[in-house]
């Protein structure tokens, strides 16, 4: 208890070890480390939560090293943004291409006392996964990073759920990535508020393009989706966009780059900017703040629920009973009472 | 409990008057539908549940509607198909629109015993509506129903989770329907075996069947994709792509239809009983059953723990704690101490 509290002064003074530490304790889901979740909760809330998701070979650890710098380079005009990154690698338990990533994000970034990166690789459940991201997110904003981005790999559920976390979602594609690996599911389309094709000097570059758009047409019919190019008058041309539209509906923005050389980052991070304006504009900044707190807590008590009783009976008393479920010899409502101690259910 | 036993014989027996009953009384979630449920249980597990989903004006209730005929005529060759149909309509609370196309369909179906046709308005909460379904689909696969369509409007996630109940999943589209309530969202296509453009006859039919089809190849890229056209030949030339694929992944198949006219019906009819045979020649039946079950399994003792939970708190107390939350003068971890009565939390 009282190490928890140390490590909560120290965090909220600055301290990076101490980030660091208690970062490793969320993720093992520590009792210290839930202690010290519990004493930084109050300084949280007002940092912009970025979900960043594509597939692997679109280049999504370039382009959030890239808006690091963009964000970090506000600073000169006074904006001041600190970066914190949390990397996670849900697909992979060793996290091998996180690690590397993060070398190469440390030589571009090393020195900076305003960004922070962590990689997460994958831990027991999907379900653990959001929950121990959710913990790093709170204590990234604690600890005083306004701009935090969440990196994922993929387009599963897994990364839904972390989106879910997020104010923004970016989500990155590239063209003329023809295998399975690089394949975008049509789901993580739902959840995108800006599309990014890195690669863009690629060839195919109009038909990838052209397939998202007709994706998103499809998704959200609606003739004012705005075909944004890397320009300098994007931004000013989007700022009309919203106001002729003078709709509360966000439109899911599609944004060309090419990372490795900084192409449309600029624009990239200026729409990012938008959509948080827009969140807090149309009130629902405040709105999606109160449905993740909703969700964070019934997921919680939820699981404790289910962790309580599981903990009270043996795996194999549920394979046995699952078993009679499967030869049908119980059904579905009789196997709930077999497992909740025979006892007569009352208001199911 | 005595009440429940005998509906459960009259069910078995064949009786529809019996069936009817037992229907209301899992749509209503009473007692007695659950102890007649736990008695039926064991009779379940041979019919083939087909999810149909489309928006509203799509003609999906036509197109069940023929694929209820085209089913019922393979009695002539000693198919012998027993189809019962499960009208949802999570949208409206009153079912109007189920209660209008009921009525089609009586005329069209009247006095066939072996159709039997429900319609359910949306009661209660989401995950409900899903445990109805599930209720009502295992009392028709009990009373002899081997094939059963469940049609549900729209496509959002009440869809998505009683999608998850079927083998075989349509989805059901039509070209030239440009705002919004007609939009197919683009997380409805991941759980789609097979797509239906209906009233192909209209304008704009090779644009739907091409943002389809871009939509398929962007989530699932493969050269194999099957352009399939209404046509005789098209059953034999599916085989002939399946042999060559020689995969045991089952590709999206695109068929156009006019399900007011009858074009195409016997081509989506033979195209389901190809995917129920992929089912059970790659052994995947097996497999959704036991996921099926485990879901449901899982869910409800989730349900069931939560409800008892919620049963012992009132819900201005919830509120507190929830408001306190968002205050942010509590963690999430400690509004769920707070709720579960400030007892000591292990292993969380």
């Amino acid at each position: 208890m009282k190490e928890g509290t140390e490590l909560v002064s120290s965090v909220l003074e600055g301290d990076r070890l101490a980030l660091a530490r208690l970062l490793t304790q969320i993720e093992n889901d520590t009792p210290e480390g839930r202690t010290a979740l519990n004493g930084l909760f109050s300084h949280t809330g007002s940092a912009h939560l970025i979900g960043v998701t594509g597939a692997p070979g679109t280049g999504k650890s370039t382009l959030v090293n890239k808006l690091t710098r963009y964000f970090r380079d506000l600073d000169r005009i006074g904006a001041g943004r600190r970066v914190g990154i949390i990397a996670v690698d849900p697909s992979s338990p060793f996290s091998g291409g996180a690690i590397l990533g993060d070398r190469v994000r440390m030589r571009d970034l090393a020195g900076d006392p305003y960004v922070f990166i962590r990689s997460m690789a994958s831990r027991g459940s999907l379900g653990g996964l959001a929950a121990g991201t959710a913990g790093m997110v709170q204590a990234l904003d604690a600890a005083g990073y306004d701009t935090i981005m969440i990196e994922t790999v993929g387009a599963g559920q897994a990364e839904v759920d972390i989106a879910r976390l997020a104010h923004t979602t970016v989500v990155v594609e590239a063209p003329g990535l023809g295998d399975d690996v690089q394949a975008i599911k049509a789901g993580i389309l739902e959840i995108a508020d800006i599309l990014v094709i890195n690669k863009a000097d690629r060839p195919g570059v109009e038909n990838t393009e052209r397939a998202l758009r007709g994706m998103l047409q499809l998704a959200y019919p609606s003739p004012q989706i705005y075909a944004s190019h890397h320009g300098d008058s994007a931004y000013k041309q989007m700022e009309v966009t919203f106001q002729d539209a003078n709709q509360n509906r966000w439109q899911t923005q599609i944004i060309r780059t090419v990372a490795t050389e900084g192409t449309g980052i600029r624009e990239v991070g200026e729409v990012i900017s938008l959509h948080r304006q827009h969140l807090q504009d149309s009130g629902e900044w405040n709105q999606r703040e109160i449905t993740r707190l909703q969700a964070e807590l019934d997921a919680l008590l939820q699981a404790t629920l289910v962790s309580r009783w599981r903990g009270s009976i043996s795996p194999i008393q549920y394979d046995n009973v699952f078993e009679e479920l499967v030869r049908r010899t119980i059904s579905p409502r009789q196997a709930v009472q077999k497992l909740l101690n025979g006892k007569e259910i009352h208001n199911m």
